[in-house]
């Protein structure tokens, strides 16, 4: 499986990815699932995959090699986010076009998705898009403040809780990382290293880029700190009033 | 859909369901899925239910009226929480040899779990089982204590972060009681009232049955101090160290 989130706030763009990729629980490998394809000082653009794997790498590479023969429609051209959006899509539902059938036969899914998050010159603001596995796509709005593709379950309820579009994106990516830390808990087929950028809208550039390893001292930092802390948070809600409650 | 969880500790046993039942967005209603069979001082058996609503009714009808006629075989003179198990998983699989083919025909789901939990007179201890729609069954132990049916994911990194063995039997209902409510907050389809018991191993007799319904202050509380715990454990964990971090 495989967890990516993206988080959108007034201040900016956090999108993070585990990199645990499965074909059963008896071959687990690493794959690179959040891809930076900005082109610093014009636009900002990243994407992470979930899914299909031949699939999303498909995509992927064709959007690559568009860029590399500086194909006359490329994600460094494009004008709007909306149309790079638009353009993954259509480069999917090419792969599809040529793999959906053979897989279906065999009786394997084909689907995916992607998340794109980022900021072209002349866009006001930095947007993030969740593209489905037909190619259609959606929008994280002021009332979503986060999109997430994969096992996302796990980790949703703390997103739920914290974030809000006026969280400052320093924090939004502390929510990231216990975000994905609790998936990682819970689900032993999403897991490190864990990637994560942060954008500050209007900068046209990534400000950091973190990638943490399976023995990151601070991905087990992190880790302690929030379970010693939500230790003491459950021991502060107040226990049942049975003698009271019983009544209600 | 529903969420009910079983939690199994050295003190005793809690478990615990929402009720909430749909067929669809615009078909919402109530249903109870905990169900209390025991025979206080004798025995204590408490099921409950997930999955098709006329599968699981269908059955608990069939387990309720051997009680009510004293069949020779009935849930009140099982000499043995495995063979309770045994009789409940019989019963499914009668009500399953009935219906399934006529449901899968339109290609509906006959699915089904049951969580039984309780203690036979002469049971060392109380055991938690789960009952899957094929009629065969597992049992929490020591490594596991808890077993989750329905919409388990939301609900779960709260009991994986918080549970051991060890933990007493009051903080295991109020950790189900936080399980319940993160799965509500995160997904529509569950929904009170949460119905709740607490049984300590050894005495044969319910101790507590919570019923929180949909304006329970109790409820409201609960979340409500949660959620603010929650944000201060969240500001507790140390903010990124963006330098050292991306060096590692």
């Amino acid at each position: 499986m495989t967890y990516c989130l993206g988080i959108l706030t007034h201040s900016g763009l956090v999108m993070a990815a585990d990199s645990r990729s499965n074909a059963g629980v008896d071959y687990i490998s690493t794959q690179q699932k959040l891809f930076d394809l900005s082109l610093p000082g014009d636009r900002v653009i990243v994407i992470c995959t979930s899914g299909n794997l031949s699939v999303t790498q498909s995509t992927m590479a064709l959007v690559r090699r568009d860029i590399k023969i500086q194909a006359e429609v490329n994600i460094h051209n494009i004008p709007t986010m909306h149309e790079v959006v638009r353009y993954l899509g259509a480069k999917l539902r090419y792969v599809l076009a040529q793999d959906q059938e053979w897989l279906r036969r065999d009786g394997i899914d084909a689907g995916c998705n992607f998340l794109v998050g980022g900021q072209v010159r002349g866009d006001d603001e930095p947007s993030l898009h969740l593209v489905y596995p037909q190619g259609n796509a959606i929008q994280a709005s002021k009332e979503t403040p986060f999109l997430q593709i994969g096992e996302a379950k796990y980790g949703k309820p703390i997103l739920d809780r914290v974030l809000t579009m006026q969280t400052p994106i320093e924090d939004a990516a502390k929510c990231a990382l216990l975000s994905i830390d609790s998936t990682m808990k819970s689900n032993i087929s999403v897991g490190p290293p864990i990637n994560l950028i942060l954008y500050r809208g209007g900068t046209l550039k990534i400000e950091h880029h973190l990638s943490l390893k399976r023995n990151s001292t601070y991905l087990a930092k992190l880790r302690q700190e929030w379970e010693q802390e939500l230790k003491v948070a459950f021991d502060r809600v107040s226990p049942i009033e049975w003698d009271v409650w019983e009544q209600d």
